[in-house]
C-alpha cells in the first residue's frame, strides 16, 4: 500500500502552494513534500525578483495573477506579514511605442485593469531622469528612446518571497503535511499494476503507473506523484518519457545601494505611491527594470535577455560582472544619470522555467502523475492560483475555484485542450 | 561578406527537401548543406519505417501529407524510381473502437479521404488471422481486442526513403547546390551587426544575428542559417537560447522473414491491392504495425510506445531484444498466429523528433535563423510540403504553394501564430 496520497517533488513556491491547497481542501490527505535543498523555497524561488502586478492583457494571465494577489492581500489584511509593498509599476515609453499599445490598453481598462498616464514633464519633475536619451550620441548604437509617456499601474508592487513560501509551508505543516528536505529524488518509479516478473517490465501492453520515488536506495510510494521542480523537472520526467514543457534560462539581479544623494532622491521619489518611493520602473528600450528596495536603501536591477542567452541547466547559476558593466550599465546610466559610477554591491542569478510555446504555466496529468510548472518568470505572482488549479486536477475536478470565487477550467492550462489567451502586453 | 545565401545544417530528408526547393525557386541562391554523417539521409531519416498515407483528420496533416504524396507520385510517373508501393493501410478494430471513430471517418470522407470497410469474415478469409484475440486467455492481461472491422485506406503505402533522399540531393547538386558531409557543426555563431570589441559581445542592446557556423576551427558564413537536424537541433540551438520544440524518442523496427509457408501466405495476401500483398496493417490494441516488404520477403514490425519510453538523445540508439520478445511478440502472435516462433533476422532503432505539444512539424524564423523540424514520425510523408513551406519562409513569403497548387500559410507551422488542426484520427 502506498504510504502517501500525494508525493510532491519540489518545495518551491509552486510545490508548496499545491501542497497547501490539497491539505486545505481535504485535510485527511497524506501529503509529502520532498526537496533536495535543505529548506523550502531555496531553488529558483529564492532568486526571484519578487514582483507582482495585476495588469495583463491575456485573460489567463490576469485571472491567475489577480486572484493570487487578492489572496496575498487578504492574508496581509488578516495579519500575515508577506512584506507586500504597493510600489506600483511604471512603464516608460517613447510616443510611438505607446501609440502601438493604445488599443490594447483601452481593452485592458475595459476589463478592469487600472492605470494612469503620466506625461514627460511630470516624469522629469518626479524622477529627474533623462527623457531625451533617444537624442543622445549613443542612442543609435544602443537603440535608446526618448521618454514621452509613463504608464503607472497601481495594483502592483513587490512581495517578500521568503515570507510567502514560509506561509504556505507553515500552514501545510500545521495541517499535518510532511516534508523531507536535503534529499534528492533520483527517479520516478513506474510499475505495472500486475507484476509478471518479466525482465524490463512494464511493457507497453501492461497497465502501468507511477508508483513512487526513489532517493538513493530508499523508495517511498504514493498514489499520485506531483512534479513541481521547475527547471529540474526534465531530469526526472525525461526518464519516463513525459515532457515538462519548461526550458531553463538564466536571469540575473544586481543590487545597487542608494549611497549618493542623487540615488537616494531617485529611490525616495514622491507622488507615485504611499510607500514614498519610485515604482518598479521599466525603461523604454532595452527594457531594463529598476526595483526599489527601501528596506535595503537600494535598487534591484535586471533584464530578461532572450535571443542568445543559452538554455542551460545550472545548479548554481552565477551573475556575470560583464553583464552589468557592458550590458546594463551603459543603458541604465543613459536613462538615469543618477546611476553614473554606481556599482552593484550584490548580485545573484536564478533560472526561469520558460514555456517557450506560449509563456504560460503548464498543469497537466499523465496517468497518476501531475506536472506543475513552466511559470516562465511570473510564478510568484500566480502561485496561489496555480496551486488551486493543481489541487483541483489532483482531486479530479474539471474546474478550480480561484480566490475570490472565479472558476478556472483546469484543462485550459493542460496540453491536450490547452486554451490560454495570448499576452499582447509584453514588457 | 557571407559566402552563402543559406547554410542548411542537416542533410536528412527535411534539410534536403528545403535545400532543393530553395534552389528550385531561385537557382542563383548559393546554398550549402552540412551534415556530420558521411552521406545524405544517414541520421534518423535512414531509420524510418518509410510509410505514407493520405489519410488524416487534421487539415494540416492532410494537406502536408497529401500534397507531398502527390508530388512523389508525379515523380514516379515521370520516371523517377522512388520505390513507391501502394500497399494501402489496414486498421483493424473491435466494434466499439470503430464506433467511436465513425463520426470522424464520415467527416474525413467528406473531406476527400478514401477508405473501404471490411468485415470480420472477409478479414478472416483474406488474412487467416485470429479475430477472437479479445476472448483469449491472455486478452485481459494484455488488453487484446477482437477484430470486427477493418478500415482499408488505398491512398497509402511505402516509399524507399533512400531513393527519395537521393532524388532531392541529386537535383539540389544538379542545380549547383553544395554539400559538406562528415563534418559536424559545433556552434552557430551570433555576432553583432557593428562590432565594438566589447568582451562577451553582443550585448542585448546590440543588433545581433546568426552569421555562420563553426566546425572545429573553421567558420563558414551565411546570410541565413537553417537548422534541420531533427533530434540534434537543441545541441546547437540551446547555446543561442532558441527552442527547437523537438524531443527525441526511440523507435524500433524488427524484420521478420516470411520463411515458413504460413508467413508467406500472410505476406502475399490477395485482394487488398495491386501489389498482391498484405497492406500495412495496424493491430487493434496495442497498435503494433506490420509492414509488408515483398522485396525482402519479410515483414517490418514496430510499435510507437509513449509513456515510460525515455526522452533521451542517443547517437546510435539500439534495438532491444527484450522489446520484441516480451513486448511485441506475445501481442503479435496472439493476433497473427502465423508469427508463432518466428524471430527477427534484423532490427534497428532511430529516434522520432517529437513535438510534444501538438505532434506536428515546426517551421519558424528567429532573426536570420530558420528552424525546420519536429516532424514527429511523419517526416517522410510530409517532407515535400515541409520543404516548400521552409523555402517560402526563407524567401520571406507569407504563403507557400504546395504541390498541386494549394496554398499554405507559413506562420501556421510557426510558434507565435501557430494554427494546426488537431489530429482526431490517432492510430
Amino acid at each position: 500500500m502506498p504510504k502517501y496520497d500525494a508525493i510532491i517533488i519540489g518545495a518551491g513556491i509552486l510545490g508548496l502552494a499545491t501542497a497547501y491547497h490539497i491539505k486545505r481542501e481535504k485535510p485527511n490527505q497524506k501529503v509529502l513534500v520532498i526537496d533536495k535543498k535543505p529548506a523550502a523555497g531555496q531553488g529558483n524561488t529564492a532568486k526571484s525578483g519578487g514582483m507582482f502586478r495585476s495588469f495583463f492583457y491575456s485573460k489567463t494571465n490576469f485571472k491567475l495573477a489577480n486572484s493570487s494577489i487578492e489572496f496575498y492581500k487578504r492574508l496581509e489584511e488578516s495579519g500575515v506579514d508577506l512584506g507586500m509593498r504597493w510600489t506600483g509599476y511604471l512603464w516608460l515609453f517613447q510616443e510611438d511605442q505607446y501609440k502601438r499599445l493604445e488599443a490594447d490598453l483601452k481593452e485592458m481598462e475595459r476589463r478592469g485593469g487600472e492605470f494612469k498616464l503620466i506625461d514627460r514633464r511630470e516624469i522629469e519633475e518626479k524622477l529627474n531622469i533623462n527623457t531625451k536619451a533617444g537624442e543622445s550620441e549613443e542612442a543609435e548604437i544602443m537603440n535608446l528612446k526618448n521618454i514621452d509617456v509613463g504608464l503607472l499601474v497601481p495594483k502592483a508592487g513587490k512581495i517578500d518571497v521568503e515570507k510567502l513560501v514560509a506561509y504556505y509551508e507553515r500552514e501545510f505543516l500545521r495541517m499535518g503535511g510532511e516534508v523531507i528536505y536535503g534529499t534528492e529524488v533520483d527517479e520516478i518509479i513506474v510499475e505495472p499494476e500486475i507484476k509478471l516478473e518479466l525482465p524490463g517490465e512494464p511493457y507497453f501492453w501492461q497497465e502501468a503507473k507511477v508508483s513512487g520515488v526513489r532517493m538513493g536506495s530508499k523508495i517511498i510510494r504514493g498514489k499520485k506523484i506531483i512534479v513541481a521542480t521547475g527547471v529540474w523537472a526534465d531530469q526526472l520526467l525525461d526518464g519516463i518519457g513525459v515532457d515538462s514543457y519548461q526550458k531553463p534560462k538564466k536571469r540575473q539581479i544586481f543590487v545597487v545601494k542608494a549611497e549618493e544623494e542623487k540615488l537616494k532622491r531617485l529611490l525616495y521619489a514622491e507622488g507615485f505611491n504611499r510607500e514614498g518611493c519610485i515604482p518598479f520602473t521599466i525603461l523604454p528600450y532595452p527594457r531594463i527594470y529598476v526595483k526599489p528596495s527601501i528596506e535595503e536603501e537600494a535598487f534591484w536591477i535586471g533584464y530578461a535577455d532572450d535571443f542568445n542567452r543559452p538554455f542551460q541547466l545550472e545548479e548554481e547559476p552565477q551573475p556575470e560582472e560583464n553583464y552589468y558593466r557592458y550590458g546594463i550599465y551603459p543603458v541604465l546610466s543613459a536613462y538615469m544619470p543618477q546611476f553614473k559610477d554606481a556599482n552593484p554591491i550584490n548580485a545573484w542569478a536564478g533560472q526561469y522555467a520558460i514555456n517557450t510555446f506560449d509563456g504560460q504555466p503548464v498543469i497537466f496529468g499523465e496517468r497518476n502523475l501531475i506536472v506543475v510548472g513552466a511559470a516562465s518568470g511570473s510564478g510568484i505572482m500566480k502561485a496561489d492560483a496555480i496551486g488551486r488549479i493543481a489541487s483541483a486536477l489532483y482531486f479530479g475536478r474539471e474546474k478550480a475555484e480561484l480566490y475570490g470565487g472565479e472558476e478556472f477550467k483546469v484543462e485550459h492550462l493542460g496540453i491536450k485542450n490547452r486554451y490560454v489567451e495570448r499576452e499582447e502586453f509584453v514588457i
